[in-house]
């Protein structure tokens, strides 16, 4: 609980931008995920790093949890007040500070989403390629070491965050890594924070590596007669290296959802969307490359969206492919799994959970970014039916095992927040508890995002 | 001072792997760089990871620091055991554990040098790209986070480790990282040992991520009137994103050196050795894209090597360019630089860099993976001339500060080990701090190669 004094440090130093009305605080005590626990006392709204950083003086004065807020679309609960405390809301912190096209390298502030980034780099040729569907903030996404459908060819946040700036928990300011292409100078801060989940630090600045928009796209749809085709196609592209930029799994579930809530017909059958960058030979090469493969896994139905309005169309329809799947059940709410494997062990994963859904009556549409043998089901369960939401929990965890059996890993882009908490032992054995001695070292007080990520002691 | 005790323990457990003759004392308290101090107590060859954990068990109960050797290439003396103690050789260690075809990855053990790695891959169709020039050590690349010529198309390899088995100062083993293309399952671990330069812990086991050998291949020099000219090309190409595989400077004076030293006879001017790889077409487009634009940058000459004995002669006279500038004034011993900057700064840092030098008297050779940003000049000077020494670090320590001025990085790809720690602080500020409490969090006792990397506090 925030003591009174808490309350008027805080009041001293945000004013009007400190909030503790209800609405507010419900808003930031909800999250896209089942999870509900995690009301904040108060929610501010810095606006400077030194306001971040006289933020960390008020919370280990009176010992407040500070809990990062970007955009909301977690899915494990990753900004939720579990001991209470402060939620940080980036919002007043959204600005492209610096283009630097010489260098493709932008500086930007956390709360900045995505999208707005693309929409400010509209005339400079260059776009940030990180895709995870949703609207993300880009310091949330760093956070959670997010990706999506393009990091099979321009990798996940752990590649193109490049430098950052931190607000440790004792207030001071640290800055990783530089605007050299490379460096090895030292432990790899960046790469330690980008994933961290706020529970190192507060990210306040982002330099980002930038991409060339590419002189030619063109993208695919390709039919399969069955899910072990579909995967065992995407597996050999792989594995010959053709470069496609975006290579999406959908099933006949989600294909039949994305129908229903889109508006377009695409035939209910396991399929793959895909995306290739390049010149206009190089892209007319690996499409065709892709093709012939495609056929050789006995892929009926090819569909090519060369215009840039078919191709909006397509990728439109498969971000919206969550509220789709969640439409497609009403009433219903999601617990969203993410495992990810090995490209060996990919279609034998998907074919064990398709089994082990279908054999639970639970609905769980099958989609992923499986170019990087990453996959989801979106387990549709009633809210109020206790018997479904364990049947789904069970579900998720037998995927959890079954992806650290094939050698994989239990969230490959969602993070763990306290979703996956249960999880990460499994996974990670004695470097689960180095993680926590990390944490200690640099939060004692464990005031950033406590509950969340690293062992909980208590 | 290792006492009695100390050596009964690790006679029981090595026998004949443990070593205290001068002259395996000696071959282990020597590097490549002009650092002398550092000779250990002791040497030790151990056969497996449960001799690590029993080593690490014995340094504990004698205060032993412990020191990885691999292949003693390091340039700032990383291995060079300042406070006494054991130098781990880890040439027992080095084999090719698996090789997974379908998930491109390769397991092996730290001890194995990347030459021998690439002869094993050599019928699978895959090869492990990271090529720093000497052969290395893998265990010691991943340690100094090493890169080379190719690191501008295949990156570094912070890119190319995806997951390591590691024996921590208290004798835990962990793993970090797994088989899947991507994970946010909580902290980036193996991001966090690659670059750690063994002052966190013993790296055992490493996978590595491989890459298709590339269906065509095509190199080239391209010579240029001046040094202005041929970095001016090489920024206009990396912001073309025209994607050479490598793309490396000589000055005239690391020309001159080449051919005398590997018989060569390139035009003593400043040029470019370049690489491309990909597919016939696309290597067809990239090279004429590539051509077309040098020729715009004035570039005179123009020399294909398409014929795999060009190309390899070509390559081993680049990977020769060190010794053949220390041949170029015999008996001299060479101060190596490393610094890495934005892309936009590379031609003003060059430009500077070899104005200082030439003002200074001390040859002075620069040449560079410019793709990336990063350039070596190597500062000959007499072992025994004092003032020589005095002057090229000065001039190290210019370019040092120049880096840090322009936006970049006081070393791309050599590490810190204790050449580079003068220049921390003023790179890193709070950050270098941060890193200290890693360091202490993870190794208490400071056993783990003290004297590297992180701030001295004696």
């Amino acid at each position: 609980m925030m003591t009174p004094a808490a309350r008027s440090d805080l009041q001293t130093l945000f004013g009007n931008r400190l909030s503790v009305s209800a609405a507010v605080l419900a808003e930031h005590g909800q999250s896209e995920s089942l999870m509900t626990a995690g009301l904040p006392d108060a929610v501010v709204f810095p606006n400077s790093t030194a306001e971040v950083v006289a933020l960390t003086q008020i919370a280990t004065r009176h010992r407040l949890p500070l809990i990062g807020w970007g955009a909301g679309t977690s899915l494990e609960g990753h900004a939720l007040a579990l001991q209470g405390g402060i939620s940080v809301d980036f919002r007043n912190m959204a600005g492209v500070l610096e283009v630097r096209p010489e260098d493709r390298l932008v500086r930007v502030q956390p709360g900045l989403t995505r999208e707005a980034l693309n929409l400010d780099l509209r005339t400079t040729g260059m776009f940030f390629p990180v895709d995870p569907g949703a609207n993300a903030s880009i310091g949330g996404m760093a956070a959670t070491r997010a990706s999506g459908t393009t990091a099979v060819r321009y990798g996940t946040m752990r590649a193109n965050v490049v430098a950052l700036e931190v607000v440790l928990a004792d207030g001071r300011v640290i800055r990783t890594g530089s605007g050299a292409p490379k460096s090895s100078a030292g432990y790899d801060l960046t790469a330690l924070f980008v994933g961290s989940e706020g529970t190192l630090g507060l990210i306040t600045e982002l330099t980002l590596r930038l991409h060339g928009l590419p002189e030619a796209v063109s993208a695919a749809v390709a039919v399969f007669a069955t899910l072990e085709a579909a995967v065992d196609c995407v597996i050999a592209a792989i594995q010959m290296g053709i470069p496609a930029a975006r290579i999406e799994f959908l099933d006949p579930a989600t294909v039949a959802a994305c129908n229903a809530y889109s508006g377009t017909n695409l035939p209910a059958a396991p399929q793959l969307l895909l995306e290739f960058h390049g010149s206009p030979a190089s892209v007319a090469e690996d499409a065709a490359r892709f093709q012939e493969l495609a056929t050789s896994f006995g892929a009926g139905d090819f569909r090519w969206a060369e215009a840039q309005e078919d191709r909006n169309r397509l990728w439109k329809m498969r971000h919206q492919a969550y509220p789709a799947i969640l439409a497609s059940r009403p009433g219903a709410r999601a617990i969203v799994t993410d495992v990810c494997v090995p490209i060996s062990a990919l279609a034998r994963a998907v074919e064990e959970t398709r089994n082990d859904i279908a054999a639970s009556g639970i609905p769980g549409p099958i989609l992923g970014h499986v170019g990087d043998g990453n996959f989801h089901a979106i387990l549709l369960v009633e809210p109020d039916d206790a018997a479904e939401i364990a049947t789904a929990k069970d579900l998720a965890a037998r995927m959890a095992a079954r992806a650290l059996r094939l050698g994989g890993t239990i969230t490959g882009e969602h993070g763990v927040g306290f979703g996956k908490l249960p999880y990460m032992a499994a996974e990670h054995g004695e470097a689960w508890s180095v993680m926590g001695a990390i944490k200690r070292a640099l939060d004692p007080l464990d005031l950033m995002n406590p509950g969340k990520l690293v062992p909980q002691t208590d």
